[in-house]
């Protein structure tokens, strides 16, 4: 076995969930995992922690969700395995992409109303969700095995602990912030952050992060004026999305487009008032990942880039009692700012070029 | 997918675990079992049931035992997950059945202590052990991928509700009966079965009976006296044993030898005294399996065969209150009664040559 994949399962048990003696761990295994699912049982036997495995595989889901008359009941099983698991270790990677692709949306959703107290029990531990890479994964972003292999080792394999600090930089930055502005050649956009916490998503249930990879700071802004443009590609409910042109005023989108998949977006905007608001903004810090793969565990976590949600707020941005911005959904998009861009708050330059104002490189004299 | 995954599910599901709407199900998936999970969803999504799936890997319990230094808890998330189901289906079928071989007896040992609650609470549900035909499994049986695949849908794929009627005959006679006599050329072996129960072994939950491929009538003898010869090799613990013979007085073993693997059979012996004491007297009745496999679930079946364990007897076959023979081993030994032999039960013929007394062909007139 490759020695990144043990690599793999050290930081996702160690940094990332945490694990120690005496804690159940219930450790979901995708059909083309199988490789990390063993590096990992190993590192809970050498920490002393107990297993449970389950069998995370698409076909499965899809047979039994096709085969369903639709009136699902809440599985007791597996909320009861949830509910006396302390941790919970999702290993994704599957064979296709595709593979639920022929489940119609009613059906899919009245399951997940039936297993939404499972998912809560889920998220209610120290849950981590990562990925093996495999020959599926690859294909999905459009590159061989060996150089995807590198890819997610690279994204994977970094020093965390110097992330996670360079990351509190810029977290204190926008949690002490009023107001940030996001100008490059096509974007002018300015937003409200006053009263929200930025999350430092340095990958660990430390730091209330949930994703390996992760590297990203984000808030919840609100009172949005101005134009963004995306020029990351992205791929929303299996519509590929392009170059998508979004204008704000009084914190609502007011104007859109897409040079490919406007129809998509279109969809998502209408879904209801608070798919037209922000719900986040994240800025990518993980250079390890350094192209787009069509897969937004990782997409948006690349380093030199920001993405804006519309739709749903996270909790954990917004202060007790206050309420953040609600909706259906949450749709990332991404915008390159390694050239020609700023990120100003309060009227700091706090990013040019990609350079943040602590690294070497930094062009602290232009204008703000 | 083959037509036969899907039937050998549906007798799985409908035949041998009663699944019924509502129903709790846990599936346990092996490494080469996923085409049969896929199948199996498939059936408990058109029953309305629940499903939780496990992944039964041994690599994966190979790596966590190994790893561990042997101070093992019970897993808690796990006794959640068999303490909440109704049913649970393992679906055997690895890619290597010497894959755990390098796991130490005391590691074993100390795990199987620790996660013995957790077996109990999936012993309490409706469960049922199956396996899925892989390379492996046909590598172990000295056979191609596609005559295995035959043999095992043969064995599986049977008319369970004529064959438990049949097996009903020989369940009620021994049920009744109060002395068997076994007679081949080299056999003369007389047991008592008075008091005890016989089982009729359907593969179904219904009959108390919890592996598919099943077909066997079994029950508890005592008092055994005379020699018997077992011809179909075996292989226990990892040692191939051969041509075993035993000779019983007062119900023990006092004489033993093996063409191979007589140091493993005279281990088997010295476990403790119900070692050397039988458990059970097996009449296998599948005649879809027509050839040993190595493999216990199939061998025992086998159409034209009868079975006897030393050690630990069934708790079904012995009445309330009483004690079967009690042992930590329960190791199965099988011998062909289809040329040169005879059941004999009180005095009457109940098999002859492989023929039943109900059978055409049953030979009626020769000597008891």
């Amino acid at each position: 076995m490759d020695d990144r994949v043990h690599e793999h399962a050290e930081v996702l048990v160690d940094w990332s969930a945490r694990i120690e003696r005496g804690d159940h761990v219930v450790v979901r295994v995708a059909e083309g995992a199988h490789d990390l699912a063993v590096a990992v049982a190993e590192k809970l036997g050498e920490r002393g922690a107990t297993i449970a495995t389950s069998y995370a595989a698409d076909e499965v889901s899809r047979a039994y969700l096709r085969a369903h008359d639709g009136d699902f009941a809440t599985p007791a099983q597996e909320l009861a395995l949830y509910e006396a698991a302390d941790a919970v270790l999702s290993l994704g990677g599957g064979r296709n992409t595709f593979a639920t692709a022929d489940v119609d949306g009613a059906t899919r959703q009245a399951s997940a109303t039936a297993v939404d107290p499972v998912r809560e029990a889920r998220l209610a531990t120290d849950w981590v969700s990562t990925v093996h890479p495999t020959r599926s994964l690859a294909q999905q972003a459009g590159m061989s095995y060996a150089a995807y292999q590198d890819f997610v080792y690279d994204a994977v394999l970094r020093d965390w602990e110097a992330l996670a600090g360079e990351m509190q930089e810029l977290t204190s930055v926008l949690s002490a912030g009023s107001e940030v502005r996001l100008v490059t050649e096509t974007t002018d956009l300015t937003m409200s952050i006053e009263g929200r916490t930025a999350v430092n998503s340095a990958a660990s249930v430390a730091y209330d992060s949930h994703n390996l990879p992760s590297g990203e700071v984000f808030t919840a802004p609100y009172a949005t004026e101005g134009t963004v443009h995306f020029d990351v590609p992205m791929t929303v409910s299996g519509s590929r999305i392009r170059d998508v042109t979004l204008r704000f005023e009084d914190g609502q989108v007011v104007e859109h487009s897409a040079a490919v998949g406007e129809e998509a977006l279109t969809d998502v905007l209408d879904t209801d008032p608070g798919a037209r608001r922000l719900g986040e903004l994240g800025i990518g810090m993980n250079r390890g990942i350094d192209r787009v793969t069509d897969n937004i565990l990782f997409d948006e976590k690349m380093g030199d880039t920001v993405h804006l949600a519309v739709g749903r707020a996270y909790d954990a941005c917004v202060p007790d009692g206050e309420a953040g911005n609600d909706s259906a959904v949450h749709v990332d998009l991404i915008t390159d700012v390694s050239d020609d861009s700023r990120l100003v708050v309060d009227g700091e330059v706090i990013q040019r070029n990609g350079r943040f104002r602590w690294e070497e490189g930094f062009d602290a004299g232009a204008s703000a």
